[in-house]
């Protein structure tokens, strides 16, 4: 039998796309998002939804399921982030 | 001029690399991690490797150096993740 290497890009696929719930379920659970870095969830969703895109440009299905998938999850905690970084700043003031 | 589709793929793989980065300065900056799931760096590490993996696999340069200078960070978060959600069970002992 002979290996196929797809299986891997799959692989490595449905972990990019569920790798987004653990994390919006905690922070949907707890409203807390104090060491998640906003950094990193702007650039990380720009980058999930430019994969999309890119799945979307070549026509690759697996691509654009598995970014369109992730990217919701992502957005939300995203989303969460910075209504909180936005709350610290105000009562900082 | 020819709009050139994998300038959005390279652009995907740059904020896939260095989304990573922020997370980890902040991480290594403050040492807190509560907000952080777990599922989700250990799921998105796995998925880094298995891409990097995936890379080589079929020989795609700019795919290996993506998730390798990814997974650097990623791993590193995800090492300080474990490590206080450790110290955090044996307080609670």
């Amino acid at each position: 039998m002979e290996f196929n290497v797809a299986i891997v890009g799959y692989a490595a696929g449905i972990c990019s796309a569920i790798c987004q719930f653990p994390q919006a379920y905690k922070v949907f659970r707890t409203k807390d998002t104090h060491s998640i870095s906003l950094g990193m969830y702007a650039t990380m969703s720009l980058g999930v939804a430019l994969w999309m895109t890119y799945g979307f440009l070549i026509a690759d299905m697996p691509m654009i399921l598995a970014n369109g998938v992730g990217l919701v999850p992502s957005l939300y905690t995203l989303y969460l982030t910075i209504r909180n970084s936005k709350a610290v700043k105000s009562q900082s003031k």
